[in-house]
């Protein structure tokens, strides 16, 4: 068997871990980012996590998941909205050092998670796969014939950026109207402020709240989940993939699948829905670590 | 040289030509589609002209780019809008026989002139390109590094049918708000007709009005190229293309790129626009026949 480590690096923890060639889990841990102890501290402690975890069995390579623009070449994490006073990590080669040489690569968090349920989750064997991720913000990751789609820039698959209203809600980006400021976590709790007055609720709460008959809650969730399927069948024009995963905490909330599903069928034409599947991911939080994993295989696999 | 033959079957004529292996024109010509005749007839008679055309030279294979839904396997017209009575006709079929045994085959129309713009036009070199054909409708044709993409169904690249507004104007299509409904000939004479009162106008002479200082067919124009370019700035955070192609009757209007390009450069992150090329086409008319003979050669080179 051929070992990869995956790395996810988030604003709270780092995922860590290693599975073999096909994304099987071998074994994993997590363990705080401490950002603001700076990227060398927390390369070293996810590298001294990944030692611990593979023992004596050779590594063939290791990838990162990062939550931030990257340059083209995948060399340079530019910023992390979530990682303050992280700008311009050389993160591969950071990695690859810590590691003592072995191959190291970086790609962005999103993309990851696309990739990790692509190759052992929600997307096995599809065709052509897109995933959204539904969390603080909105990210995205497409998949066609197996391989990443990055784009000329590495900047593809921005998903939480396509316009729904170009006279919308500010978004957090500068634009008006973007899918993220109706369907990220964000915004369902902004939203149920401005319908209940209530300050205090986070999302889960909230879909806690439209199980128990709060028709307020579930009518932000419902907004949410109308804008999210609005997004996906401008997607569905245009790319005709035949899986879409959701992925993220508010992936998990009760209903907002169903509501989705409702508006994408309202709205394609009926030869998009033809052997389509709209699935939550199945890999819950693995999904990052095992997809950067997937990464690392494709670029060293040789 | 290998030859190849291309057509493009319109609702008025049938625009047929040949070119060689790289696009480049050799001999073609425009014959009237007299579609209530029939298929088998429009077919004999534009195999007739292709037989003209390259007198004794050998044709490697033929292609045919046409106006409506195909089956995924680009053997059935599904239907055509503009070609009434033309249902599920088996064209690669029909045409290979008329050719007396010739290799055919068959693609969606906006998806050949995307070809053709790839392989002899505006879109040479492309990592990869995205058009958009603005004429009475709006279709779109994505080409990934080479290859036409068209999808797990075979209908990707309905550019024309993703939503900038999900309570906005009926589309033809059923839905609301599509971009169609917004940036077609069609959009832009009923949004003038709305604004001015006058009911005479078409596509062609609302540019010249504007060139003469109607103010109100400036309006028309310029709100047709902002939903344009709201439409392409979300294609662009999905796919992140090098260049992007204006086809079509629309795209030659004056003073409509330029506003589109305006509205992109507001709606995207910089990154986006690092290398981009938005342009008009630069094959005319030739673009979907070109486009269809590059089909026929990426599927029967061997």
């Amino acid at each position: 068997m051929t070992l990869y480590a995956g790395i996810d690096i988030g604003g709270t923890n780092v995922k860590v871990g290693l599975c073999d060639e096909r994304g099987r889990i071998v074994a994993r841990d997590s363990i705080p980012t401490e950002a603001a102890r700076g990227p060398a501290d927390c390369i070293a402690r996810t590298a001294a996590t990944i030692h611990r975890l593979r023992g004596r069995r050779p590594l063939k390579a290791a990838g990162a998941g990062v939550p931030g623009p990257l340059d083209a070449d995948r060399r340079v994490l530019v910023t992390a909205p979530n990682l303050p006073g992280w700008s311009r990590v050389r993160f591969p080669l950071m990695l690859s050092r810590a590691l003592g040489g072995t191959a190291a690569c970086m790609e962005n968090d999103a993309n990851c998670a696309a990739l990790g349920e692509y190759a052992a989750g929600a997307g096995r064997n599809a065709f052509c796969m897109v995933l959204y991720t539904l969390g603080t913000g909105v990210g995205g990751g497409i998949i066609f014939q197996g391989k990443l789609w990055t784009g000329a820039n590495g900047a593809a698959a921005e998903l939480g950026h396509v316009t729904l209203d170009p006279d919308g809600p500010p978004c957090g980006c500068g634009n008006r109207g973007c899918l993220e400021a109706y369907a990220s976590a964000t915004a369902l709790v902004r939203r149920y402020a401005s319908l209940s007055g209530r300050n205090d609720a986070t999302a889960h709460t909230i879909f806690q709240q439209a199980r128990t008959g709060d028709a307020r809650a579930r009518h932000a969730i419902d907004e949410a989940a109308r804008m999210l399927g609005v997004a996906m069948a401008s997607m569905l024009h245009t790319l005709n993939p035949d899986v879409v995963v959701l992925s993220g905490g508010m992936a998990a909330g009760h209903g907002l699948l169903a509501a989705v599903r409702a508006e994408v069928k309202r709205r394609v034409f009926p030869m998009y829905l033809k052997g389509l599947t709209i699935a939550r991911g199945t890999l819950g939080d693995d999904a990052g670590w095992i997809g950067a994993a997937m990464v690392a295989r494709s670029r060293f696999k040789s």
